[in-house]
């Protein structure tokens, strides 16, 4: 690997002697900007070798830097040759901070703005004047990548109304109307959940995202332009998606672009590459910085996606309830597992139901003390870790099914978990439930109920380094704003119909994981005081491991909330479950007492 | 009044013609931006007849409009004209949403920079680009004002060592250290509170504010330019505050910033008028937006600050003990006082402290209904409120001593209180025990804090529309920043040695209100966790009403608290008091329970 990558180094190094340039950056990101990026656009693992899912590469005449984030530390020594790179902390110092730091004034950086967002050339241009010149370039990756990877053509799967619960015709009129009351023309839709959210279309261009890979132009009528192969549609798209739809190949997009030279063009600097707010620039349209229309719409789910959402939650947690059995029964007959089995086998479990198209995310399969690590991937690892007995394990996955997306953990006691172990887990259950019980009014936003969550770890010491919620998209993105809960000053207020996950934890390095997610869905709550009040409904149907708890800390509140939710779970899954399994829910979810 | 509103508007009216404007902008503020304005700047007053402490106006040739906050909606039909004024809400409606509805485009609008923050002018000017034109006046009103106040010459208080802790020499070096880190040569300090701090120095230019009005100018090397008469200084000023000071007179400011032309200047846009930017920017020098240096320096009090603050808080405890048990002797004799008589009452307990300056802010003494008004002041009605049986009283309330600064709300029973007022007293307590009990990571900021203080009311549908928590300054302003505890996105903060009000209410039009605040400092916790831990210690000394109290609503761990928070006001004020006082003292901080 290390010659491979030496030798893809080289010829970055010769491209920059030829082109007169100093260094080249090359980040994770795609120009689609998201979290996934699919094979033939893996530009950074193909230059470092580096598998994770964020990070950035700069490239010297002499040097080079590999910058990731505190997931990554270890994972980074181990697949990106030092010989060749330094490594440097993303967040610590990211490229920025070493351009300024390490290369002489008057260095030529050379950036493709089609991987950066709009937000970030303009900070960097800041940042870096007047001492650095950025060049903007096409990428000479695509070039030098010998055997890159042939996109497979998009596999367009047209959502039924029976899922989706409105036409795209109806999603359209209510995005333009958000471009009448902004007084803009048209808005350039980069961000491809918005896209496929507004045409009802999905697709399996890029593992875990349920997407197809394109751009869009919504205009302030309502109509809208598809930068999409014509050829890889189905003969029924333009029924499905109703009037005012103009199929285009990406190749017309420049012109198009070109075409709004004296429009007034709504561009979401903070999701939308910097290639298209140049290239807007340059035609002489008239960019306004304005959030993505579709945002808000899309985060609050309609009747029919939270009823989709309800029932994809409990075929995952009859899944789930599956597996949890099976571990049970394994660790019985002392059967200890490595991670990557556990992981294949709730997979599998998932598999069973024809609906699912896909897992949401990598599942996070980790025993004893690789827990301790948020984002810890088995598959990075020389070898899968085994389980242990009187530890825990920590499994947090999801699924990506026709009807919603699922995001759940559960930390399980395996064997007899020490008291500390339990008491570390009840302080981030009572968190969880803090979250799950809150009443709060309109208006709230995420950063007023994340310290909930945090307020019984604050109060003996602890913490955990991540936010408590991400929001969850409908047959989406897993991860899926604007909402969120969080230590973050996001100004988005939460509204019924949003999807959040409640997942505080605990981490205690080396040594053990926690943490307790379920999604929460936004609903309206019954006030008899002066507000309308909004509070969170579980969806999640899945036991919380009663063998973790240490009962005493729980309040009778905490506790009935708890027994409460078992309840709920188990009369929701026993329809569907018999012999065994239903055996072990029924003692899985039987009132905990004192 | 009405025929003097008259004549003044006519005056301006025809200031407006003579020089070809088309409206004129009188807002509040002075030059200083501060909270507190003295006569000879009560411009808005002069014009409008409006006491409200927060408000603006705009004259027109032919119409003319007040604009004040949810606080003055009725106090404003009371004292300006309503044949000479439109009314409108300045948060809903501020003057430029007015100007941009209600002015033809092309309009000229008249104001003086001074009276402005430079963040104001900048957001102002790009709102009203193109379609209208800002003029930068000096104001016309004072010399349309006949009989403006002569300001009386600076009365000059040199702080002691023994209440300041840190000499001014010490105070100026750290600060022009946080010039060195921004690589500003030199910072403009606008803010009475920054330069008072800084030079160890008080005066009583102003109501309420302790301080001497001037300006200065703090270079990197840790020298200042004071722009005050050097007449009214007293002959032992410079041995107080050490070398490197220059006083100079307030004419010879402007020469003073021409000759910064060259250099890079530090000046807070949020708290430096708009004026400063603008003759800095002719002048040609390099301004860089910047938080006034003295801002979290002034915030974190050193340890002769924290005695001060806490040994008055003892004095002012004293003086609303005296208070509150001549009330409810009052109120058993059947003396059911106004709200006048009360707060005049409770002056002269406090003023038997020979260490009291001022009160820290307008006394808010507000029977029943009034109280409902969050910044009641009995002053601006036609008649004082008078206490009636069976309600509730609130009295907020503080002193400026020379040691520090106090801020207290007690809301009192008299007689019995309802049932319903009990309920909502005890989920006001609840919060306020909530905060006072927080336990919270370093580097946790105000908006994590608020939730607490909210969540009892917020699960049975009731808020409050303030903030929880406003920083306060040492023998300075009673609200003083950057420091606070509320929803809004302050990314600050709390550091040891801040101090905060903790004052959550609830509000009932027409009938009642409740505040419960005491001031806080922040403190190390003690942890045996993973992190360094804060939490808060009340400064503030007196009893909370144990009659309005609904016991079955606290839990054993809030109802310790109250307990103990009694037990602490017993001991440190039993030691100065004697015979009925001690005796009312001992009752009402006696253990509650169930």
């Amino acid at each position: 690997m290390t010659m491979t990558v030496a030798s893809r180094i080289e010829s970055v190094r010769e491209w920059l002697a030829n082109n007169d340039i100093d260094a080249l950056l090359v980040p994770h990101e795609d120009e689609f900007l998201g979290e996934y990026v699919p094979a033939h656009n893996e530009r950074l693992l193909w230059l470092t070798g580096f598998t994770g899912s964020a990070g950035a590469a700069i490239v010297c005449r002499d040097t080079a830097a590999m910058f990731v984030d505190g997931r990554y530390t270890v994972q980074v020594t181990k697949q990106v040759p030092s010989e060749l790179f330094e490594y440097r902390h993303l967040i610590d110092e990211p490229p920025v901070s070493w351009i300024t730091n390490s290369l002489p004034k008057g260095s030529k950086i050379a950036i493709d703005p089609r991987m950066h967002s709009a937000n970030w050339l303009e900070s960097t241009t800041s940042l870096l004047s007047p001492d650095f010149q950025l060049v903007m370039i096409d990428t000479p990756i695509d070039n030098l990548w010998e055997d890159r990877p042939v996109p497979k053509p998009s596999d367009v799967y047209l959502m039924p109304l029976e899922h989706s619960g409105q036409s795209s015709t109806d999603k359209r009129l209510a995005a333009s109307q958000v471009l009448t009351n902004t007084r803009t023309d048209c808005a350039l839709l980069t961000s491809l959940d918005s896209v496929c959210w507004l045409l009802n279309i999905r697709g399996s261009d890029i593992a875990r995202l349920p997407v197809v890979l394109c751009h869009a132009i919504l205009y302030s009528e309502g109509n809208l332009d598809l930068f999409l192969d014509p050829a890889v549609l189905p003969s029924d798209f333009h029924k499905h998606v109703g009037e005012g739809i103009k199929v285009l190949h990406p190749n017309e997009l420049i012109s198009t672009l070109s075409s709004l030279n004296s429009k007034r063009v709504a561009l979401d600097p903070a999701t939308s590459n910097a290639w298209f707010k140049l290239q807007l620039q340059n035609t002489g349209a008239d960019v306004v910085n304005s959030n993505d229309p579709t945002l808000m719409l899309k985060a609050a789910k309609n009747a029919t996606e939270i009823k989709g959402m309800k029932a994809c939650h409990i075929r995952d947690g009859l899944a789930m309830t599956s597996f949890l059995h099976w571990l049970d029964k394994e660790i019985e007959l002392g059967h200890l597992h490595n991670e990557a089995v556990l992981s294949d086998k709730l997979k599998s479990f998932r598999q069973r139901d024809p609906s699912l198209r896909d897992l949401s995310f990598d599942t996070i399969s980790a025993a004893g003390g690789n827990a301790a690590m948020c984002h810890y991937n088995h598959e990075n690892e020389p070898t899968p870790g085994q389980l242990t007995m009187n530890s825990l394990y920590l499994v947090d996955s999801g699924g990506q099914y026709l009807d919603g997306t699922t995001d759940i953990t559960r930390t399980v006691a395996v064997g007899n978990p020490t008291d500390e172990m339990k008491h570390q887990f009840t302080l981030v259950l009572k968190g969880h439930i803090s979250v799950a019980q809150a009443r709060f009014p309109k208006g709230t936003r995420g950063y007023q109920i994340d310290t909930l969550a945090r307020q019984f770890l604050w109060a003996e010491g602890f913490d955990y380094d991540h936010g408590t919620g991400h929001g969850v998209g409908h047959f989406l993105n897993v991860h899926e704003g604007p909402q969120s809960i969080s230590k973050r000053q996001i100004d988005v207020p939460l509204v019924e119909g949003m999807v959040l996950s409640n997942e505080p934890g605990y981490y205690r390095a080396n040594a053990f994981g926690i943490r307790i997610e379920n999604l929460e869905l936004v609903v309206e709550a019954k006030s008899q005081g002066d507000l309308s009040l909004l509070s969170f409904e579980s969806l999640t149907r899945c036991p919380i491991d009663k063998r973790a708890i240490e009962v005493g800390m729980l309040t009778d509140n905490e506790l009935a909330w708890l027994n409460d939710y078992h309840e709920k779970v188990y009369n929701e899954l026993k329809p569907s479950l018999e012999g065994e399994v239903l055996d072990w829910l029924q003692k899985a979810t039987s009132p905990l007492n004192r």
